[in-house]
């Protein structure tokens, strides 16, 4: 029984929403890097910061850190959250039962033994498809915003875990979601939890 | 339904049992690289070299090419065997109901709407453990072996493909043997082969 799920996955793969699908078909909590961010930010700002720097507003404080580049103990605040970000990870694997998508989660959990880490890709006029019909057209190509995005997560990947973004053997499973198709990735994903 | 199955593997993850396996379970025909290495040595010298350069015996003539570096063409041994390979796997395709291991088949037939192509891997541990069990112990350690292999196979793939082995992206599915079973990894190959 794997009861922690990391999906890692390119954008407009579907990889978010079949991370959805399998919490809710497990009854696991789910939790994206949208989530996250928000959890580490408050813990930092009501933990950390608040009580370091007294009561100043949460937001000047963050962006004054942000624009000095580092805070008191020399981390820039892309690396202070970075750490936020893997605490709040590594708390919410240690309650189990979780979906968790994005934020390294794989590298950061990699040595956990109910954990199952996942990969979702697709061919990139797949994604771009897919990316128009959820968010629909901007300014930018919608391939072109897939390769900004993809190189973004590579370089990211790369910076914090010193590990190739997509390499196979990252992830126990990996799974063309254009191909295999969505639904059937959720059905994999949340039998090989529960049997393994 | 996909009628033609590449497996990529890493050396010891026990890809090549599961691709023999995934065959008979679906009966397919069964190439690994040996077999494609001695077709396509076959070939080349019945067809070509004999053709060009008379009653030589096959071994002389190949190996007398392997000395001076390159055929009247200006290809390598390597090249001149990459190409014969690379024919006789379209051949192997164009029949349908096959397993392909190893050889790049992968790329080779990366525009086949009815392949599958499968990457798989496990951990050293467990693949060091999988070698000695199978071959026996060498003079060589076996993660030494195991390395060795990774990077002659990973340099194989860059040179003839311009692509990383061993990325998701190249791959429909990639499975981590270890973690989830050699029996089910050929179960959801084969199941996954007849339903696509």
């Amino acid at each position: 029984m794997k009861n922690i799920i990391t999906i890692s996955r390119q954008f407009g793969s579907g990889g978010r929403s079949i991370g959805k699908a399998v919490a809710e078909r497990l009854g696991y909590d789910y939790f994206d890097k949208d989530l996250i961010e928000r959890i580490a930010k408050e813990s930092g700002l009501s933990k950390d910061y608040i009580e370091k720097n007294g009561e100043h507003s949460p937001g000047t404080n963050i962006f004054s850190y942000a624009f000095v580049g580092r805070n008191r103990r020399g981390e820039s605040v892309e690396d202070y959250l970075w750490n936020k970000q893997r605490e709040v990870i590594l708390n919410i694997a240690d309650k189990g039962n979780c979906v968790i998508v994005g934020r390294c989660a794989d590298y950061i959990l990699r040595d956990r033994e109910n954990c199952l880490n996942v990969f979702v890709h697709s061919d990139i006029e797949k994604r771009a498809e897919r990316i128009v019909k959820l968010y629909g057209e901007t300014d930018q190509k919608p391939k072109k915003r897939l390769m900004d995005k993809d190189r973004t997560r590579k370089l990211n990947y790369k910076y914090y875990t010193d590990r190739d973004w997509g390499m196979s053997q990252n992830y126990h499973l990996s799974l063309d979601s254009g191909v295999i198709g969505i639904e059937r990735c959720e059905e994999l994903i949340a039998t090989l939890a529960q049997e393994l």
